[in-house]
């Protein structure tokens, strides 16, 4: 059955507009009659009949609501150095499916990509309607945001107070991932801090440390390419909270 | 420091020849003084000097030898149906850095890829070449062996009887992969089945389950593409066994 964020909803009916009701109509030909879910990023997903269909929107009858236990119960976000190529758009798509709570892109001293203006708004988009694409292919209800790209002083602001961040760095021999997470509480977000290609600055861990309470964490003994870091460290803290396997 | 697969090696000095020998001078352009890491996938590594360069090898001085904790303790296997695009390069070059012992490429029913001859031969050729240079990115010093493509009755062959069978399946909502990792030897090879794009048919699934006593596991309510499940599996099976984090 295919999935949709919908545009509004009554007691008995949901609407799919915009960007969603082309897809529905242009791209898939869906038409009256036809069965399609739909959610709305509060949890919930509802079952419907496509009853009618307009210019510009699709009415669609709820036959059934749920609130499927799909979403990790632990809120993990990823913040991400801007890195070349495909790299941030695979762990976008992946970290969704996974069931991060959100994804923040951060400029760094040692990033290659540099993202400015204009160019950095469409990136954004873009990374944003894989978000979109992923939530549909794993079935998942809420979308996580892809916010503007951040500075290192913006990430105070963007998550709340209590977040406990998590920052993996190669040069850490003592630290395991595992141990240090025994002593995080799962109802607090956690956030993990990934660096680009050439990895964080001493300057950059250390402020971390400072300013965010972050921790410096080993993910084991082999070196990992940034995006694999990502999905590693990602996994594992989900895996440790029971919201994956 | 750069690293090689060497070619052979006495007490004082190893060698370095064909493709090695051939990066060595032609794309790294070292020379006579350079300092080189050398490998042969028995778990050392040396530290070597550049001690002369002739037309078709490189005699690198022994320094130091070391055994280096890089390797994971326990021997995980990825076997993966044949997947689109550029899945297989994916998976196996995350794969072999986060530790895998090998890996298998499988022939399914469902697979789109299909590979025969020549072209399947050249396939693995290429993949063994990602996995190489994996093996130096993480600095491993044990290289996972991509076997050629297998079929389900090869798999009895391929690896050992006490080996531990794995099939994450979507349709699975009994058992959780930790439960049954709780359950599993880390001193016995683990061996992970992953569907293609279409997944597995149910009677590939009865077939593992009877044939390699394959135990079916969930990897948690979100439906994960191919190559996200074979990198989330991985992950959890070294994190279990303390190989990773």
């Amino acid at each position: 059955m295919h999935r949709f964020k919908i545009g509004s909803k009554t007691a008995d009916a949901f609407i799919i507009r915009d960007d969603e009701f082309y897809h529905l109509v242009k791209v898939l030909r869906l038409r009256q009659g036809d069965q399609v879910a739909g959610f709305d990023n509060s949890g919930a997903q509802w079952q419907g009949i496509i009853e009618s269909i307009d210019k510009d929107s699709a009415v669609c009858r709820i036959m059934k609501e749920e609130f499927p236990g799909v979403e990790a119960k632990t809120a993990v976000y990823l913040v991400m150095g801007l890195a070349k190529g495909e790299k941030m758009e695979w762990v976008i798509q992946k970290g969704t499916e996974l069931g991060m709570a959100g994804f923040i892109p951060l400029r760094t001293q040692r990033a290659v990509l540099q993202l400015e203006g204009k160019k950095a708004g469409e990136k954004v988009a873009r990374w944003q309607k894989i978000a979109s694409e992923a939530v549909k292919q794993s079935r998942r209800v809420v979308e996580p945001e892809v916010t503007q790209i951040a500075d290192w002083g913006d990430l105070e602001r963007i998550l709340p107070p209590e977040t406990q961040w998590l920052i993996p760095y190669e040069d850490e021999t003592n630290n395991s991932l595992s141990n240090t997470l025994d002593g995080f509480k799962a109802e607090y977000p956690i956030a993990i801090l990934i660096g680009p290609e050439g990895g964080f600055t001493p300057a950059e861990v250390s402020g971390a440390r400072e300013r965010l309470k972050a921790s410096s964490v080993s993910l084991g003994p082999r070196i990992l390419r940034t995006e694999t870091a990502a999905l590693t460290s990602l996994i594992m803290v989900l895996t440790h909270f029971g919201d994956l396997g």
